[in-house]
C-alpha cells in the first residue's frame, strides 16, 4: 500500500516537478502548431481536441433533474450529496422536477427550459436521459452527467440505445459524461493537503476507491472522473485536460476498454509533452479479462500486446494491481525529477540488504558501488566488518544514536545517488523509531528521493502512522516490490520525458510519390500475388530480388539469364499460400535445363493442386543473411500496426515479434529490435557477421509509411522473409503477402 | 500483507489438513525404509538425518554462559529474556560465570563442568565460543547456541575460524546453532491462537520479523529457527524436524544460501512426504543478490535456475517478497485440502470482477463458467442484466440485505467450486460491513476456502481489523496479487502432494552393468574425443549413428560402404571444439571419391589449424528430426544436473533449456519438455511429424543414470545435437562432448 511524498516542493509545485534539476531543459511544448494540416496522411487527427472541463469540475451553477427530498427515495440521498458538494465548490443549484415546488428548500424548475439562468452542468437522475437532450441543447447547458444504466453494458439493444443517446448529445452541443456513471466526481476531497496531486480517471467507480482513500494517508487527490460507458466524454478527454492542470502531478487511470485508440494516444502524447506521468491499469491481459470487461462497459479492449506497445510508446506506465497504481501514482505525483539514477539500499540488517538488492537488481535499478572514499566515510560510524559498498549494512546499532543521521546524510550527499531506499523489515522501536525520524528529518533537507518500506504487516505502529504518513517527505511503501516498481517508473518517466519528441509532429501529412503507384496495385477484398505485393514494396523503396514473371519455360530461361544464376523459381498467383509446403518453390537452380525442368514441375504441381497461376517468378537467389519478418496488421482499436520479428522457427514457434502503433520514429523502430528475445542473431552468432541493422530499421519505417498511406485499405502485409544482409549490404524482401480490405 | 484462516479445522489439525477431502488417500510415508542402502550410487545420502530438536525447543534445563545482571551490560538484557522464556517453557536455568555467585538471584556455576545437572541447551554469550566445546562435550550438553559474529560472514579468516568451530562442535557431540545467530528462537509466542501454525526458519533474523508479526493479525506461529551461519545445524535440519511436528501447518523460510544442496533436497522431500507445504524466499535471483548474500552469511547460493528447478521438484513454493511469504504461508498453514480446483470471483462491482478475473486467469487459476441452473439460482437475487457466469457481479444492493448470504451460500454449494474470492476494493460500510460479516458467517459452515481481498490502503477499518482479522475463518489479503499467488500455491501444493512419489525411493543404489565400461573410458581432467564420448553414451543404451574411426582415406571408403551412403565425415580428436566453424565436418557425401576427397581435406585443415587428430569419423547421416541438446552440468551446490533444450539457434540464442537435479523420475523428465518455450517444435510444425517424445524422455533418463553413476568424475557432458526422429523412430546422438574431472 501506500505512502507519501518527498523532496523540497516549492509552492509552484508544477514548476518544481517539471523542471526538476536546473540543467534539464523542459521538453514541454503545448498544443498544436499554428500551421499545417490537422490530420495525417491516413486522415487521422494529429492533435487532441480537449473539451474545456473547467466548468464541469468547477461549475457556476448546476441543474439536478429528478431532484428529490422525499424520505426513502434513492434520488434524495444523491440530491443531498450534490447540494453539499455545490456548497463546497460555490455552485448554485437548481432542482428540476415537474411537480415539486422546492427540494430541500431550494425552489424547483418544472423543466430545463424554465431554469432561472444558463447552467454549466446538469445532473440527470432519470432512468431515460435521452428525451432531455433537446431541452439541454436549447438551454445551452455545457455538460450533463447521466447515471442511468442499461446501455452498452447490457448487450446489443443497450448499445443501440447508447448510440441514440450519443447522437442526441452530439446534436444538442451538451457534452455528456456517462451513462452508467456515478457521483465520484462530486465527492468531498480533502482540501488540507498541498503539493502536487493525483487526478483519477476510472471507468468503474468502485475501482477508484483505494486511490481515493490515499487521501487518508496524506496523498492529495485533485479530481476524479468516473467515465462509465463513455457515450460521449471519454478517458482521453480527461487525460488531456488533467495533463494541463497545474495542481496535477500524476494521472492515475483504471481502464477496461478504450473507446478510440487514436484519441487515447493523442491524450497520452499531450501528457508526455507536459511531462505529466500517466499510470494505468488496463484490463485485458487475458481473454477472460477482455470478455468480462467488454460485458461490463461494452467497450473494446484491443489486442493486449498492441495496447502494451502503444502505452509504452507514449510513456504510459502500465501496472496490473490497484496497489501498484496507488503506490506508483503517489510517488510520481510528488517526487521531483531525480538528481541521479543511482539507488542505494541501506538497512539495519545485512540479510535485508541482500534481499532488497537482489530484487532491485532484478527490477533493473542501478545500484552503484559506493566509492572507496564514501565507504571510508561510512566506516567512521559503521563497524569495519560490515559491507557498506551498496547495499549499506549499518549493523543496527549506529542507527540508535547520532550516527544514524550522519550515515543517511553521507549517502544522500553522494552525487551518483538519486534515491535512498530504507527497508524497515520489522519495527524494533529502539532502532526503527529513531531511524524513521532521522529519515524524515533528512528528507526535509535534500532534493533526493528518500523511500521507506515499512515491512510490518500490522501497520498500526506510530512510526508508520504518525511519523512517516503524517506530513513527511518520505515516500512510504508497504512492500519492497511496490517500492521498486514505483522507483523504477519514476526514473523511467523522467528519462522518457527528457528525450520525448512527439511522433505526431513528424507524422506524414501528405502522400508520398509512391502512393499513386501503390493505389493502382490495390485490389479491394483480395490478396495480391507475390509479384504485385513486391511491386508495392518496391514502390516504397524496399529492395526486392531481381525477378521476372514468366509464362513459358523458354521465357523462364531468358529471365534466368537476365536475373543471373543461381535462381529461385516460384509459382505466382493471387491466392497461393504455403508455397513451400506445396512444393511450389525451387531453389538453387544453376542451369537452363534445371530452369526448364523447374518450370514444368511447378506448373504441373499447380495444375494437380488446382492452384490458379498468373505465371512463374524467376528470382535472384539471396543467401547469407538473417531472416526476419516485417508486417502490417490491423488492430480493431488502434488501426494499422507495424510488426517486426525474427524469421524461421523463431517467429513460427515463439512468435518472437515486436509491434508498434504508427506514427513512430526511428528510435522506436530500433527499440523494437531490442525487444526481440532472439535479438543476438542480428549481432552475429557463431562467427556470422552482424546484420545491417540500419537497413532493417529503414525497412520498418518504409513499411510504416506504406501502412499510413494505404490506411484502412490494407488488411495485412507480411514480408517473410526479409533477408537482412551483413552490415552495409542492405536488406531484401524475398517474399511478400498483401491482403486488401 | 496478511490475513488469516479458513475451513472447518478439527482439533486434530494435522489430520484435517493432510487428509483433506475424505476421498483423497494420504501420501504420507515417513522416515526411511527398514532395509537397503542409505546412499545412492553416487554415494549421496537418500534420507535426511534429523536431529531430535525437541530438547532444543523445549529443554528441561538451560545453561547461560556469560550470564549477567550488571546494569549496562548487553548480556544482562539477553539473560533477562532467557530467564523469561525459560519460565514460560518450564526450563531450569543455570547461569555460568567464572566470578559471579549468582545472576538475578539464580546461583552461578563457575564453568560448564560445574553444572548441577546435565543440561539440554547451552546459550553461549561469549565472543569466542570455540574454547567451550571441550567442556560442552564432557558435560554431554545436547545443543549450544552461539551469538558471536565475525565468522564466515567477514571473509576468509572468519571462514577458517568457523571451520574450526564446526570441527570442535562435531568432536564434542554437542549440536551447534550459529554462530552469528540471535534470540529469535526464545521469543514470546502468542499461545492463545489455535489451529495449524507456521514454523519459521530464517538465516537473517531481521527478515523473519514480518512473519513473526503475523501473530498480531491472528496467525499462529509455533517455532522460529534463526540459523545464522550454519556452522553445524542448518536450514535442512529444522525443515525436516518441523515437517513432523503435529502443530505445524506450513514452514516459511528465508534463505540466503544453502550449506549443502543435497541435505536441503532431502529435507524438502521429507516435508513433501508429510504433505507439509514449504514456502521460501531464496535470495540470488541476480548476481548482485548472490554476492551480497554470500558476504552476509558466507554461504553458497548456487545457479539460480538450478535452485528454482530443485525447489519445484520437491514442491517448495518459491516467492520473492516477504509479503508473499507471509500471505502464502499463512494460507497454506491454515486452509484444508481443496474440495475442487474451481475459483469463483464475486464482487459488488462488474469492474472489480473484470479486473480480478483478468489477473486470476493470468495467474493460471481455473474460473469455471457457472452452470445455467446455478446462474438462474443467483438471478433470483441478482438483477437479470448483471453477469453471474463467473465473475459474479452481485450489483451491490443485494449484498446489503438477506440476499447477500444466499448468494455466497449458492456459490459455495457448487461442486465445481473450491475457492471463493471476494475483492472488497473499497470499504463502503453499508454494503461492505454486511458483506464481510456474511462471508465470515458462511466460512463457519463450509469446507471450502473463502478469501477476501481488503483493497483499502488504510487498513484501520473495523470490518477489516475486527471482523476479518479477529478469529474468522476467512483468508484475508491486502492485494489481489498476493491473494492469487497464495490461492494458486494452495491448489498446486495439494495437487503436488497428492501425486508425490519420492524420487529418493527409486534412486539407483548400485551401479548398472554400463558403469564398468564407462569408467574405462574416463580420462581424469581431460576432454574425451567425440568417438569416446559416443561410446560412453552407447554404454548407457543411447543410440549413436553407425560410425567408424579411420586413419586413412582407403579405410574411410571401406567404412562408408559399411555405414551406408550418404555419410558424414568429421575430424576426431580429444581437444577439438567448434568443428563446424573450422570446416572439420563434411556432410552428405554420396560416393567413394567424395569420401576420399573429404578425408584429404579434413586432415589438411587439421594440420593447417594445428589440431591433433586421433582419426576421422565416418558416420551414418541422420536427417529429418528435431535437433535437441541433452547435457550434464555440475552445480557447486547441488552437484550433477541434467539439462534438455532445443537445439540449433534456439539453444544458442535463447538458451531455451530446462534443468533438473537428480534423482528425478519420468514425470519430471516429461515436465522438462513442457517448460521449453519452443516446445511446439516437438509436436510438429509446418506439417512436420511429431517427434518421438518417449525416446527423448528415455535419453534424458539414461543421461541421468550416467550422471549419477559417474558422479563427480564427470565435469560436463553435451549431446548436441540429439536428433529426435518422428514418433516411434527413436533419437540419435549425432555429436557429443564429454569432459572428465
Amino acid at each position: 500500500m501506500l505512502g507519501s511524498t518527498h523532496g523540497t516542493l516549492t509552492t509552484d509545485a508544477r514548476r518544481a516537478r517539471v523542471l526538476g534539476c536546473d540543467e534539464q531543459p523542459s521538453p514541454v511544448v503545448h498544443g498544436r502548431p499554428a500551421e499545417g494540416a490537422d490530420v495525417d496522411v491516413s486522415g487521422r487527427p494529429l492533435y487532441a481536441e480537449v473539451p474545456d472541463l473547467d466548468r464541469f469540475f468547477r461549475p457556476g451553477s448546476v441543474a439536478v433533474v429528478g431532484a428529490s427530498d422525499a424520505e426513502g427515495q434513492p434520488n434524495t440521498g444523491i440530491t443531498r450529496q450534490l447540494l453539499d458538494w455545490a456548497g463546497r465548490v460555490g455552485a448554485r443549484v437548481h432542482p428540476v422536477h415537474p411537480t415539486r415546488g422546492s427540494v430541500f428548500g431550494v425552489p424547483c424548475s418544472p423543466t430545463l427550459s424554465d431554469l432561472p439562468e444558463q447552467v454549466d452542468l446538469a445532473v440527470l437522475l432519470v432512468s431515460d436521459p435521452l428525451p432531455l437532450f433537446e431541452e439541454l441543447g436549447a438551454a445551452k447547458v455545457k455538460f450533463a452527467v447521466a447515471f442511468a444504466s442499461g446501455f452498452a453494458e447490457t448487450g446489443r439493444e443497450g448499445a443501440d440505445a447508447q448510440a441514440r443517446l450519443a447522437a442526441a448529445a452530439e446534436r444538442s452541443g451538451t457534452r455528456l459524461l456517462g451513462p452508467n456513471t456515478n457521483l465520484n466526481a462530486f465527492q468531498r476531497f480533502r482540501d488540507d493537503l498541498d503539493g502536487p496531486a493525483i487526478a483519477l480517471i476510472t471507468q468503474s467507480g468502485h475501482q477508484g476507491r483505494p486511490v481515493f482513500a490515499l487521501q487518508e494517508l496524506g496523498v492529495r487527490l485533485s479530481h476524479w472522473a468516473p467515465t462509465g460507458n463513455e457515450a460521449d466524454l471519454e478517458t482521453a478527454d480527461f487525460l488531456s485536460y488533467f495533463a494541463e492542470q497545474p495542481e496535477v502531478g500524476a494521472i492515475a487511470c483504471y481502464i477496461e476498454g478504450l473507446k478510440d485508440g487514436r484519441s487515447f494516444l493523442l491524450a497520452a502524447d499531450r501528457a508526455a509533452r507536459c511531462g505529466v506521468p500517466v499510470v494505468a491499469v488496463k484490463v485485458g491481459r487475458t481473454g477472460t479479462g477482455a470478455r468480462t470487461a467488454a460485458s461490463h462497459t461494452g467497450k473494446l479492449t484491443g489486442a493486449d500486446d498492441v495496447v502494451d506497445a502503444a502505452m509504452r510508446q507514449y510513456g504510459v506506465i502500465r501496472v496490473d494491481g490497484l496497489d501498484e497504481l496507488q503506490d506508483t501514482a503517489a510517488l510520481l505525483a510528488r517526487a521531483r525529477a531525480p538528481r541521479a539514477d543511482g539507488v542505494v539500499i541501506c538497512s539495519i540488517s545485512g540479510g535485508t540488504g541482500a534481499h532488497v538488492a537482489d530484487l532491485a537488481a532484478e527490477a533493473g535499478l542501478e545500484l552503484p558501488v559506493l566509492s572507496a572514499a564514501k565507504q571510508a566515510e561510512l566506516h567512521q560510524w559503521i563497524p569495519e566488518y560490515l559491507s557498506v559498498a551498496n547495499p549499506v549494512d549499518n549493523g543496527g546499532h549506529p542507527v540508535g544514536d547520532w550516527r544514524g543521521r550522519k550515515i543517511i546524510d553521507a549517502i544522500l550527499d553522494d552525487p551518483r545517488v538519486g534515491v535512498l531506499i530504507c527497508p524497515v523489515t520489522g519495527p524494533f522501536p529502539p532502532l526503527s523509531d529513531r531511524l524513521v525520524q532521522d529519515l524524515v528529518d533528512a528528507a526535509e533537507h535534500t532534493d533526493k528521493l528518500v523511500c521507506v518500506v515499512w515491512g510490518s504487516p500490522v501497520g498500526t505502529e506510530p512510526a508508520y502512522r504518525e511519523t512517516l504518513l503524517g506530513s513527511s517527505r518520505v515516500a512510504t511503501f508497504r512492500t519492497v516490490a511496490n517500492c521498486l516498481t514505483a522507483v523504477r517508473a519514476h526514473l523511467d518517466h523522467h528519462r522518457f520525458v527528457r528525450d520525448y519528441r512527439s511522433p505526431f509532429d513528424a507524422a506524414p501529412r501528405t502522400a508520398s510519390p509512391s502512393f499513386r503507384k501503390a493505389q493502382a496495385l490495390m485490389r479491394p477484398g483480395q490478396q495480391l500475388s507475390e509479384h504485385a505485393a513486391k511491386q508495392l514494396l518496391r514502390g516504397y523503396g524496399i529492395r526486392v530480388p531481381r525477378e521476372q514473371l514468366v509464362t513459358s519455360a523458354a521465357a523462364a530461361v531468358r529471365a534466368a539469364g537476365l536475373v543471373g544464376y543461381p535462381v529461385v523459381m516460384k509459382a505466382s498467383g493471387a491466392r497461393i499460400a504455403h508455397k513451400t509446403e506445396l512444393g511450389l518453390v525451387k531453389i538453387g537452380l544453376t542451369s537452363a535445363s534445371q530452369v526448364r525442368d523447374a518450370y514444368r514441375e511447378l506448373t504441373d504441381i499447380a495444375h494437380y493442386e488446382g492452384v490458379e497461376l498468373d505465371g512463374v517468378l524467376v528470382c535472384q537467389m539471396v543467401e547469407r543473411g538473417v531472416e526476419m519478418v516485417v508486417g502490417v496488421g490491423h488492430d480493431r482499436l488502434f488501426g494499422p500496426t507495424v510488426t517486426v520479428g525474427l524469421g524461421g522457427v523463431l517467429v513460427e514457434v515463439l512468435r518472437d515479434t515486436a509491434v508498434r502503433v504508427p506514427p513512430f520514429g526511428e528510435e522506436q523502430a530500433r527499440d523494437m529490435l531490442g525487444e526481440l528475445r532472439g535479438r543476438a542473431l542480428l549481432d552475429g552468432v557463431r562467427g556470422r557477421p552482424p546484420a545491417d541493422l540500419d537497413a532493417l530499421v529503414e525497412v520498418v519505417l518504409r513499411v510504416q509509411r506504406l501502412a499510413l498511406e494505404l490506411g484502412d485499405g490494407l488488411a495485412e502485409l507480411d514480408i517473410n522473409p526479409l533477408m537482412v544482409l551483413p552490415r552495409g549490404q542492405g536488406a531484401v524482401a524475398l517474399d511478400a503477402l498483401a491482403v486488401c480490405r
